[in-house]
């Protein structure tokens, strides 16, 4: 079994999952790496879209590039298959201790989340208050909710609180967020 | 109305949509932008994933990739939702006239297909004979029972030609693969 790095573990030893200086995006690829795994759901990371200028040509396959600038991505970063399922969502982390901030997401990213759920997709975001150290699954629709109800440019973590779903962080996977997705297709199906 | 790129076009006239030197790739993305606007599928390409070993960071948001090298790709190239279903392909373009050599897909894109398509999704590959001007999709239900009961490093053309399915090409959508995919929902949910 692999363990994180810098973890060790005995059975004896109680791990503090709480404070790995893992980033949002490791726990994600991680729970991702399980799923597949264990074969209960495709979901991967999309590349960063990065855009080439300046190529050393090779014919070997190695070819390197010396010039290239970072673009804004079209889509959001996650998406896969589960039970059927087109699942899509984003991932952000905040140190703010009261809301998160809008502008962590892009317009075109909220509408894509919109299209998604709009043609049968499960889209949502998790967010991660890192100083409180809690993560939400926050469904798209009640996400526009919220956004089509208010102008403001935050959304409290009291919205969080009672429309999200908090994420249990535990040892594997490191973030469940299957386990949320699981009770509202219970709802929708049920 | 924006027409590709050394074509013009007016009412009397007559193009000859077979020759006009465009890629799998640039049809496929013209299609997928297509599918968008008349809001029916939203499907993307996946960027190409690059390893970046050395970066100029600027605060500005200009940072400058100096060094950076092409990783090989995990899963297909193209996913997204049409009606519901989630939509996996891989696309290539082979110069053979006779034959696909399965060399052009990777083992594990392959291995990806059948995941997604054990998990409810549709999968498939799309192959454009370039020379013969002909571009198949070929479910990936009858890729795997291709290549099990076959040790042959590339699928013939007749096989392409007996199970496959044709894509015809026109002005708009170039290649309107999502009419082959309402083909076969329809044998499965009819």
């Amino acid at each position: 079994m692999n363990y994180p790095t810098g973890i060790k573990k005995s059975h004896n030893q109680i791990i503090n999952y709480s404070h790995r200086g893992m980033t949002l995006e490791d726990d994600i690829n991680e729970t991702n790496s399980y799923y597949r795994d264990k074969d209960l759901a495709y979901i991967y990371k999309k590349p960063t879209p990065i855009k080439v200028t300046k190529v050393d040509f090779r014919k070997d396959r190695t070819s390197t590039i010396k010039e290239a600038f970072y673009m804004e991505p079209s889509t959001t970063d996650y998406n896969g298959i589960y039970k059927g399922y087109y699942i899509d969502f984003e991932a952000k982390e905040t140190k703010n201790k009261t809301s998160f901030p809008l502008a962590n997401i892009h317009k075109h990213q909220l509408k894509h989340l919109e299209n998604i759920t709009k043609h049968g997709g499960i889209g949502f975001i998790i967010v991660r208050f890192s100083v409180l150290n809690k993560t939400y699954l926050l469904k798209a629709e009640d996400l526009f909710s919220f956004t089509k109800d208010n102008d403001r440019k935050s959304i409290p973590l009291t919205f969080f609180e009672s429309k999200g779903y908090l994420i249990k962080e535990k040892y594997r996977p490191r973030l469940d967020y299957l386990n949320v997705v699981d009770d509202f297709l219970e709802v929708k199906n049920g």
